[in-house]
Formats: structure tokens, C-alpha cells, sequence
């Protein structure tokens, strides 16, 4: 039997998290004085309200989280976080709609940053700080989830990676979660306030720095503006946040031993040379795309080149220029990173660059294999040979993966009428990107899209932070089989 | 040491054999006196002449033909018919620019069916006559390549199924490649004059009816009119094409059972089970949206449904109707379709159903693993539990045709400028459809691509019908290391 009481025991307390976050967009709506501070009081108490109640009415659950306990947990916090995280837009009528209040909440706490928002500029700053924060709250979520939470429970194909990932904890059999989830908050936090107070000198103001902080260490890519980092026109802000970027798409382990004095450990991982490998090579591609058919001279070129190459593998999804108005080839090219991702244990969303290196590895010595049939060759990663059946895990992710991509953009094509806007809406939103390809592109957003749409969507975003399995997992007949 | 002798020499005995068949054109081409007779007759000599160069040259060769030499010969085959193949089209001037020409004739022997020509019916019946007859041996090509040939080598990523496929030849350690070609090549004989007679009696004048016959058995898709099998209205004739298309895109193992009184092996089969549940699920949602999108009427619905199905799975490619101008969604219902293709051992592309079938079965394998991480599921077939290692090799296969796929779509938009495009061109020549998507659609020629672009086009149309690895594992290093 499911222990569903401790299901809603736990969301109850992460609710009450919930609730308790939402006093910092409460504080920044009181400074403003914007008429919103109303709607995050309310939203504030119904959120712990609700947690309260849920811890309440389980008081006698029994303890046992097991592994189905744990599926069920994960695919329903991000659920509930957006059902009330998208209460203060509602209260502060800033998103009218449901729909939309939903889609814009679960699009931040996923990290995605696809919005159906046309005037973010009008919307009063306590609701802007919240649009970010949980952007922030969910990149720290996962991060959290796939480097403490779920090597603990051995759960999901990214609990696989565990044995292959540079751990943070040192006993790996009872790994400490609460200590690894404590660095892991720290090294955020501080990346946070690095980010913010460079930005600061770059011009920024103090809320524009640490909105665009939280949302480039999240990879998620909610704006204060508009016009996203382009409403900047300053090399320095670009290149800063540039390097935060690839900060938060990289495994945050590694960054971990880089702080603390081992930084060749990040340059031997392999995962992290191939990231760096995919975003030099797409980067020297579009500079000279760019430079050649455009009049933006070297730099600009390199620098829109990079930007967005970085962006989008990150799965960040800021814009400094509408890479659909480029020259055909040079989109596609931006196409071809929307499957890429970040890395294991980062904020980034996408395949991710181990599941990509681990594909060609094996191809490549699948290649070997039918040269030489009866010699056995293991895939090495990192000088270690792979176990098989992370092999076998990462091959059915990717079919999975784009099985799902096929079949829902196939199913899109009932909500919008051209080819381009279904692939990319489909590509963005189950990368947890942010901006698509036609109608949805970077200059765009998906308020035209039909509420039917836009709840799909939502799910698929769903599907993708949480890596297809662990929500796909509780629609299997075997899992609700004991 | 590569024996580069013995791989000439068998080369230069194919070469003889093309050449001998270019006596049945010039057989037609005499009958009809078009005036094409003598390009016949110089393309026959030349190519004659060039295999018995090939042959008197290596005439003190080794007999030792390897795994690697074995690669060699399939990977050149191809090309050399294809180089020989197009003298035809130039010495008749129906096709002369050379790009062109050898253009639709390796278009011809992979049994792609994409065609440069826009003016079918002018050309003489000679060289119409030779256009289908590239497919019919293609098609027999590959099928006793993929059954006869290649398990007895033990090559490729084909080979691997030989144990999963219902084998003919009785003792697997040492098939007797000629008496299994031998039988293949009856069955495939009997299909072809079974619906030559058949089309016949539908009111096909006898050019039309063997012609087409050609062409469906090899799930090619040339026709000998401009406007495809659309040009009979007659529902007849539309159901007589389909049944055989099917027929054509069967593995022609489970006919030879279902000829020889065991028609139960066919329908016990997992992979025909599943071959005709995906045409009886497109079928019935095509049916259903084109009746509701069109004024068709019922029989019409489900005949332009069931026939655009299995023209596309079976990567044949004829038309009845042109898909591109549905509803997108039904359209991309038939983009799905693309990606599936016929069956192992059968005349189709495509990545074939029973990888398809291994995959999600895989997939939902995974799942269970998942929940049972300690339980030890492999995956079952026909009532057998799979080898690990041809799951690895589906996947890479997998893997490796999503990944051409994506690049060569990339590079392809330095030739065209839309998306469409290069999607349909890229997606039809790797599955050995025919035709594409865009401005290569169904109503639609590839005369208006590029040079280039065409080259590249037939690049991946060699690729895709010798399954990837085959031709991929040439530009190995390890391949050429001793």
C-alpha cells in the first residue's frame, strides 16, 4: 500500500516552505508600495494554511518513505508549488486568468521561462520578485533532487548518475542529505550575490540585479524587461551574465570542489570538457554566421554568438538578439542545442550533456563492436567503464525523449496551425528553455497560444524538469500493482 | 591487409550482372523505337566492359572475402550501379545533366523514389522502363543482402536480427546463401507478375501494370506518370497497389512461410503484428480527420487514408492525394510515419518496425527496472528473451538516425532557406521514401535543389538504405587500423 499520508505530510511541510517564501516578494511589494502587498498576504496565508492543514491531518502517518512514496512526491510538488504559487498574480489581477497564472508559475518553478506575458514593465515589483524568485526556488529544487535527494532514495535515471558524478557527500552509501543539501544552498546563494553585485557595477539597479541573479543561476530566463538582456546595451552586463550562465549549467558538485581549492577535479570530469567543447564550437559556427551575414562587426558577433549559444544550451533562454531573424542555417543551428541541455546536477534542463556524450560514446564503440564482434568494449566515461545499464537507462531517456517530442508536437498541431511554432513551442517547453521557434520565438510570447495549449504545455514542462521517468513512472500499470 | 582485389573482382561480376539487365530496356526501347535504343545499347557495353575489366585485372585475387572487405563491397555496390546506372538517362538526353541523372538512379536502386523529373511522360518507354527496373533490383538487392548475405557474414547491425527473424535457411551456421537468394528472388518474382496481372485486369495497359508492379514490390514509388497512381481513378487499382505495398514492406521470410502452407509463423509474428497495428491506428485517425476536413465521403476518407498510410510506412511513396495539403495536423500524423518504415527483411526503409517495437518495449522495460531496481526484466520477442547486446545496437541505431537526421537537416539549410524543407528532403532520403515535405512535396520534383544539395541528398539516401552503421563504420579509423 501507497502511504499516502505521508505524501501530504511532506508536501504539507514544503508548503509551508512555499508560504514562507512568499514573505520576500511581500517585503519588496511593501517597499514599492505598489497595491500588491494584499495579494501576497493572502497568498501567503492560504499557501501555509493549506501545509498546515496537511500536517495536521496526517499526524499519525507512519514514517516510511519508500521508493513509490518518493515518485509520487516529486511529480506532485511541482504541481502544488504552481497551483499556489500562482495565487498572487491572481489576487494582484497582474494575470487575470487562470490559465495564464498557471502556465507563468509552473513555466518559473520548472525553471523554463516560456511567459504570456506582453508588459512586464507595467506589473508592480513585488510580482516581478516573485515571477523570479520562483524561478530560483525551482532551480535550487532540482538541484537539490538530483545531487541529495534522490541518490538518497535511489530513485529515476538521474539517481543512476550518482556512482558516475563526482558526489558531494564522502559516504555514499548513507549519503547525509541535509549536509549536501546545506553546501549546495550555499554555493547558490553565493553565486547569487556574486552575480548581483556585478551586475550592480555594471549599472544595473539593486532589483533588476538580483531578479536577473535569480534567474540566470535558475537557468530560467525571466526578464524585468521586456526586451530581456538586450534592453541593455552594455558588453560588460552581457559578459557577466554570460559567465553565470555557464556557472548554473554546470554540475554543481564541481563547482563545489572548485571552491574549495580543487579545481582540476572540474577540468578532468569529462562531462564538463564537453560542455565547454559544445558551447566553443557552436559559438565559433554562429560568430562567423553572424559576422559575415550581418554589419555587426567582430565583437557583436561573437558576443550575440556566444550569448545566445550559452543561453540556449543552458537552457536559460535570455535574448540579446531574436535568433530567429537570423539567416535560416544559423537558426537551425540554435535548433540543434534546444536538445543538448546542461549538465548532470546543474539547474539546466534539456538531454544534458552526459546523457549526449554518453550516446555518441556508445555509438561510437557500437561502431568498434561490429569491426571486432566477440571483443567486449565497455563505454568509458571519465576513465571508468559504464555499467551497462546506465547505458541501457540514457538510450531509452533519449527515445523517450524525442518519442515525446514527436508525439507532442503531432498533438500540438491541433492547438496552432503551422509546423515551426508547434516543433519549437514542443522543443522549448520539454527542454525547460524558455523562447521557441516561430510564433513563440525570442521576441514573442505564448499568450496567443490556446488555453488547451498552454496546459499541455505546462505538463510537458513538467515532464521535462523532472526527466521524463519520474512522471512517466506513475502512469505505469506496474507501479500501482504491488 | 584489406584484399582491395577480391572486392574489385566481385565488384566487377555485379557490374556484369547491371549490365546484362540493361538488355531489358533495350528490349523495350526497340520494341517501341522511341529512338533511345543505342543509349541502351552503349550504357550495356560500357558497363559490361568495365566489369570484365575489373574481373581480367584481379584475375590472380584471393578467394578470402572477410568481414571487412564485406563492408567494402556493400558500401561500393551501390555507387557503382548508380555510376553505371545513369548512362542511360545522359546517352538518351531524358536526363542530361549528370547530377541529375545519377541522382534519380541511386534514387532508383535505394528504392527512394524521389525524382528530378517533371515531364514522366515524354520520356521514352526505355528509359521509363529502366527507371523502375533500378528499384525492382534495388529492392531485390537488399532483401537478399539483409537475409541471405549478411547473416551469413555476420555483418551489420541487419545481422543481428538474423536469430530474432524467421530465417529460411535451415541450418543457421551455414546458410546456404544461393538456395536462400534463390527463393527470394521466386517470391519476389511471383509478387511482381501476380500484380502485374492483377493491375491489369483493373484496365492498366501492360507497360503501366509491370512498371508499377516494379515498383511497389520494391517499395520504390516511381511511376510511369507524372501524376503517380492518383492518375488511375479507379479504387480497384488503388486497393490492388495497397495490398501489395504491404506485402512489399513484409518481411519476405514470413511470405515464403505463409507460400508454403504456414501462414500461422505470419500472423504468430510480433513484429507483422505490430507492422499492421500502426497502419490500422494511422488509418483509422486519418480516416476519420480527413472525413471530417474534407467532402470525400466515407469509402474515399478511408481509401486516401489506408493508401497515403502505406505508402509512407512502407516508404513506397506513392500518391493518391497530397498529404502537404491536409490539415496539419493530419499531415504531421503522416510525418510520424516517416519515421517508422517497413518491416526487417522486407523491401522498406526507414528505422523498421521491429526496432520501433524493441524500443518502446524497452522503454517500458526500463520503466519496470525503475520500480524494481534489483529485478532482473529483459525484453521479449516473439515469446524470447533478447539479447542485451541487440538492444544496445537498436539504441545506437536509434541514436545515430535521429542525430544524421538532425545535422543533415542543418547542413541541408545551406541549400534551401525553409525549414520545411529541409526537414521532409532530409527525413524522405534517409528513410528511402520519396517524397518530402514543403517545396518537395508530394505534387512536387527535386529538380529546383541545388546541386549540391542533390549529392548530399543521395548521400543520405545510400545511408539510410544500408542502415547507417554499414556505411558509417567506413569512416572509422578503427576500421582501417590492422
Amino acid at each position: 500500500m501507497l502511504n499516502v499520508k505521508i505524501i501530504i505530510r511532506t508536501i504539507g511541510f514544503l508548503l509551508i516552505g512555499e508560504g514562507l517564501f512568499m514573505l520576500l516578494p511581500l517585503i519588496v511589494a511593501s517597499i514599492y508600495n505598489d497595491g500588491d502587498s494584499m495579494a501576497f498576504l493572502y497568498s501567503l496565508l492560504i499557501t501555509i494554511a493549506a501545509g498546515a492543514i496537511s500536517i495536521a491531518s496526517t499526524f499519525k502517518a507512519k514514517k516510511n518513505i519508500g521508493r513509490r512514496e518518493g515518485y509520487v512526491i516529486v511529480g506532485s510538488v511541482w504541481i502544488c508549488f504552481s497551483l499556489f504559487g500562482s495565487l498572487p498574480y491572481l489576487f494582484s489581477n497582474s494575470i487575470p486568468d487562470y490559465t495564464n497564472a498557471f502556465f507563468e508559475t509552473m513555466s518559473g518553478f520548472t525553471t523554463t521561462g516560456s511567459s504570456i506575458l506582453n508588459n512586464i514593465e507595467e506589473l508592480p515589483h513585488g510580482i516581478i520578485f516573485w515571477r523570479s524568485l520562483t524561478q530560483w526556488l525551482g532551480g535550487m529544487g532540482i538541484v537539490v533532487l538530483s545531487l541529495a535527494v534522490l541518490p538518497a532514495f535511489g530513485i529515476g535515471g538521474m539517481s543512476l548518475f550518482a556512482a558516475e558524478s563526482p558526489g558531494i557527500a564522502p559516504d555514499k552509501v548513507n549519503p547525509k542529505i541535509k549536509d549536501t543539501a546545506k553546501i549546495l544552498w550555499n554555493i547558490y546563494l553565493m553565486f547569487t550575490a556574486a552575480e548581483t553585485i556585478l551586475l550592480m557595477f555594471g549599472g544595473m539597479d539593486f532589483f533588476d540585479a538580483i531578479n536577473h541573479s535569480f534567474t540566470t543561476m535558475a537557468t530560467g530566463g525571466y526578464s524585468t524587461k521586456q526586451a530581456s538582456i538586450a534592453h541593455w546595451d552594455s558588453a560588460y552586463i552581457h559578459y557577466i551574465v554570460i559567465f553565470f550562465m555557464i556557472m548554473a549549467g554546470t554540475n554543481f558538485s564541481l563547482s563545489f570542489f572548485a571552491l574549495t581549492g580543487k579545481p582540476r577535479k572540474m577540468f578532468k570530469n569529462e562531462e564538463y570538457k564537453f560542455y565547454l567543447i559544445f558551447i566553443g564550437v557552436a559559438t565559433a559556427i554562429l560568430s562567423i554566421g553572424l559576422f559575415i551575414t550581418s554589419n555587426l562587426g567582430i565583437e557583436r558577433s561573437f558576443r550575440d554568438a556566444l550569448f545566445q549559444t550559452v543561453s540556449i544550451i543552458t537552457t536559460t533562454g535570455y535574448a540579446t538578439s531574436d535568433y530567429i531573424l537570423w539567416t535560416p542555417f544559423l537558426t537551425a543551428i540554435i535548433l540543434m542545442l534546444f536538445f543538448i541541455g546542461g549538465s548532470t546536477g546543474s539547474t539546466g534542463g534539456g538531454i544534458k550533456v552526459m546523457r549526449i556524450v554518453l550516446l555518441i560514446k556508445n555509438t561510437y564503440y557500437e561502431l568498434r563492436r561490429l569491426i571486432h564482434p566477440n571483443a567486449i568494449i565497455p563505454v568509458r566515461f571519465n576513465k571508468k567503464s559504464v555499467n551497462q545499464q546506465i547505458i541501457t537507462n540514457v538510450l531509452a531517456f533519449f527515445f523517450l525523449y524525442i518519442t515525446v517530442f514527436f508525439i507532442s508536437t503531432l498533438l500540438f498541431m491541433m492547438f496552432v496551425d503551422d509546423f515551426e511554432t508547434a516543433f519549437g513551442a514542443v522543443a522549448t517547453s520539454l527542454g525547460n528553455i524558455g523562447p521557441g521557434l516561430g510564433s513563440v520565438g525570442p521576441s514573442s510570447s505564448f499568450a496567443h497560444i490556446p488555453d488547451g495549449g498552454k496546459w499541455f504545455l505546462t505538463f510537458l514542462m513538467l515532464l521535462g524538469r523532472l526527466e521524463l521517468f519520474t512522471i512517466i513512472v506513475l502512469f505505469s500499470p506496474s507501479f500501482w500493482r504491488r
